[in-house]
């Protein structure tokens, strides 16, 4: 009897790494600016989450000699079902390989995207323990909360470029099972965007057209704070710490989020985010955006920033180094 | 080979029938102060939804001899699923009975909980199809936000009065397949109250233990707003419509979420509430409260006023006419 | 002994009459999107106010061949200082007229700025009193609460284009007392912006440079809301009403404050806000801002709308006809 | 020709100095969880400012045997308005004396209430200078935003307790000029509180009627907040603080304000606030409340607890030692 990935086999985005040509600023920002907490270090990695992640980390900051995402890691909901969604990749030509356990998480298997993004499956995963003055009042919450800096409360999703969206959609509906939420199909059917759950979130991640010819590049992360309040309140904390805040705050029409994007040091774009939809409905049928309905901009008016469309990780005239 | 519910296979809460020996009353009361919409009528019964419900209905109200709730119904995932999990609580000795599809959804099966609670579940549901001035800017959202009333988003939870919470808990995870998410248990093991989720929320059915002795009794249903803030302007919307509340605006300890309780002219308790933690963890262990952290009060100090221990609907001294 | 104005004098921005060429349009907009109350009609104008304005009307919409500025009020704090004020205007040559008591306040004194707006100076004022269900249940309110619309909270400020700004802040800040609180000043001296309060607001007042040759014309008058969450709502509401939207919500760098900026039907621009800072210093020295200061954009960088600074009422094409 | 005190003579609360017998502690909680700024030391003195106060210090900690207030200061609007003042303070009987110039500030007239608080009136005032981080981006405000502990943006009020609060606020009104906005008077004409503004907020001080048998106790002092959302942020932070919350988050019928109330280490009640109305209308009538009215609560039913009326500072079975 064959296994055919569905819906909620993933549980989740579980972590994603991040390269910086300028690790040690990188850090001192996540930390300090965005108030992420540092789990651990490894040679060339600093692991880091938000104070409501359950993980030990969410983010992996790697030295590199540019900016871009290292790889992109799905937490699978059990043992089994990840060995089932490997066997499925397998059997549909998927390369890959395993890897040994890592800081934060078991052995992964990892992948490429049809863009060439590495990703990963896991399931076994460390999670945080909280320790003297991060323990908190409350047991149902997994580290108290800091009021040091922006401070967002958990992992959300992340946006990839990619040359062939299309191709990416079909690969995380087909063989990963996720759900199409929303989408930009231009007159021509030419796919601009697509956006996919693997939880009742509007999205856990996103395709976005690259306007440029390189391949597996990263249009930008996203923590979610609670409130939109909070999101205000970061744009406030950015401006202070002179950081370039490339747009919002707004609201999306996609997904309804209220946004505020941001460059690290590194170079990479980062977003705090609050706020959307939920789906309840299990037959929820992807939503399809015009070309003229894009034209309209953001929910509220707001034209969408040029580089929001151009500018992605690394930049197109540096290559820069993958991992292997 | 055997099904046996698991996570997921009911997709949310669908909707709750509460009783009201005032019917128009709390019509009215829904319609212009919580600004919930109407979508139809029968002989007896006025169907209404928030403005995000997709939902053709997700209240019932039923004018009845006394207050109290009705049926509580939730969706399951597919068609197929709905046989097998009917199949299996026929299995394991569960009593009910299929009832032709009705205004807003298809064919249900009737069953009780073990406290006798009525339970449906149905696959089949009715959109609501916005025309008009409900048409939405947006095609992601089933309707256009209108500033109404206090204008929930949509239906969130219900909790419910037991004299075995225990038992409800063990029905709702074993034969439901639901996440039991927090509990309060007290030191000798007696279970004061349990949580437990369909979906990622921190909950969506909640069972609190009943002092007194009546059976099937109803402590109140919760409407989502998008923000606390929504929450704070809720609460000045009732206080000068001389509505009475009970308790709040404050933040829970269980669950997290910001909350408002009042009761409607019928004499039912509802709450608006908002916030909340989503549970990503595909392994999340119940988080059990005692006896002493709970005499802590709410989550900021506010001790928990005794009516909401007491007070359920339909009163005890009334026990009221249940539909058969 | 001679008197000489002084800040406090001037208790606050009374009412602004606003001409609009399609009438009914305008206060079906102020009455349903934006939820002002009327408070009486006479023949040509309409009177409205905000729930806790406690001045019988703020705001004056009057039917004209064009959109623009009628005139902008201001109550004195006695009628001592009433007279004082005009006496004093009339030693310093500026020509004016005493008019009867009108709708909403007794005998106005009319004059003109050195741009040509009609402005006026009242003491006696008629105060709103609620009946029925606008009684407010806190009786330091005004009204009650009426969730109906954006229902801005309270009459903000007026801001006027002016050919020669230094000229209106001159004569605001000497003939009339009012603080200088901000201004924007280009490297060669040209006044292109002027902010004045009469209160301890950030401004009561504001005057911008008309880059066209009109003079007397309107750029924006603002309602007030409680919080910045109002804002985004009112975003909300305006985007499904199917209102312009000109820029916001966002942060503006003078005042601080968190504006929205729309176009009301009869095509002048209105303001919703929230925040800024309260000047408790007496002695408060105006924040002057340079080119490249202002060039950088907004509080959070976003580039100023050119349209903001070059639409005002009336249409330039369209001279307009003021009101004698 | 004579000088009589009239509103605005007295142009805002300037500081207030509070004993502690637990000096480091108490400094400790008000820079690491309140987030104040230190401004400097003296011999048994801490100077403390909130981020957006102009003034060099607004609250000065001082140690002592007990907690309670040492005095209460009030900057006047310019130096002659201080002779005059203090002039008038002089032929109305009022015993004090000028004390030399002193942290923060210049010459001050110290003299006491009716009900034995040292108070003071001076003119000359030291500014907060922003160096290095502190430097703003934004001019207007006079210290860079700071995301560390609660934040808040600036002094609010102090509250005092009295045995004669009709005495206190007679004083305030007919010696200094302040605005009676809101009472409560009990049938018999007991008046149980009083509030006076120095400006247009709803109070810049109050007076509570002191159950106990001593004088010139204190209530508390309130730092304001920028919005609702960061009061209930602030009860997030005080509870993972572990510092004890009285009573809030909730609305006060008085005022309108949103409050938050807890307990510093030396023992003194501070509050964290916001929102509320400004007053415009110069004709303001005090808003005079019965006991019936107060009986019913705070704004949205919240029953005060007992020790917002008994608990006060130094306690009762401590009389302290107050400076001379």
């Amino acid at each position: 009897m064959s296994y055919k990935p569905s819906f909620g086999d993933i549980a989740h985005l579980g972590h994603v790494e991040i390269f910086t040509p300028r690790l040690q600023e990188s850090v001192a920002f996540f930390k300090d600016v965005l108030g992420l907490h540092e789990s651990g270090r490894t040679e060339n990695s600093v692991y880091m989450r938000a104070w409501a992640d359950y993980a030990l980390h969410t983010l992996q900051l790697t030295g590199s000699a540019t900016s871009g995402v290292g790889h992109v890691a799905f937490r699978v909901k059990s043992a089994e079902r990840l060995a089932d969604m490997v066997g499925y990749l397998n059997e549909n030509g998927i390369e890959g390989h395993w890897r040994e356990a890592e800081f934060g998480h078991g052995p992964a298997f990892r992948f490429r995207s049809p863009d060439g993004h590495a990703l990963e499956l896991y399931y076994e995963t460390d999670r945080f323990a909280p320790k003297g003055h991060q323990v908190p009042g409350f047991r149902n919450l997994p580290q108290r909360y800091s009021p040091h800096g922006i401070a967002p409360k958990r992992l959300d999703h992340v946006n990839l470029l990619a040359n062939d969206v299309k191709a990416c959609r079909l690969f995380f509906r087909d063989l990963l099972g996720m759900r199409v939420t929303e989408q930009i199909v231009f007159d021509e059917g030419e796919e601009m965007g697509a956006w996919l759950a693997a939880t009742m979130k509007s999205y856990d991640i996103a395709f976005t057209r690259d306007h440029g010819k390189a391949r597996g590049r990263f249009h930008h992360l996203t923590y979610a704070m609670d409130s939109r309040e909070d999101v205000l309140r970061a744009a406030d904390i950015l401006t202070e710490n002179g950081t370039f805040i490339e747009t919002g705050p707004h609201k999306h029409t996609i997904g309804q989020t209220f946004f505020l994007y941001f460059y690290e040091p590194g170079g990479n774009r980062f977003e705090v985010g609050a706020g959307g939809y939920l789906i309840f409905d299990p037959d929820w049928q992807p939503v399809v955006w015009s070309k003229e309905e894009r034209s309209k901009g953001q929910a509220w008016g707001l034209q969408t920033v040029s580089t929001f469309h151009t500018y992605g990780t690394p930049p197109i005239e540096d290559p820069g180094k993958k991992e292997g």
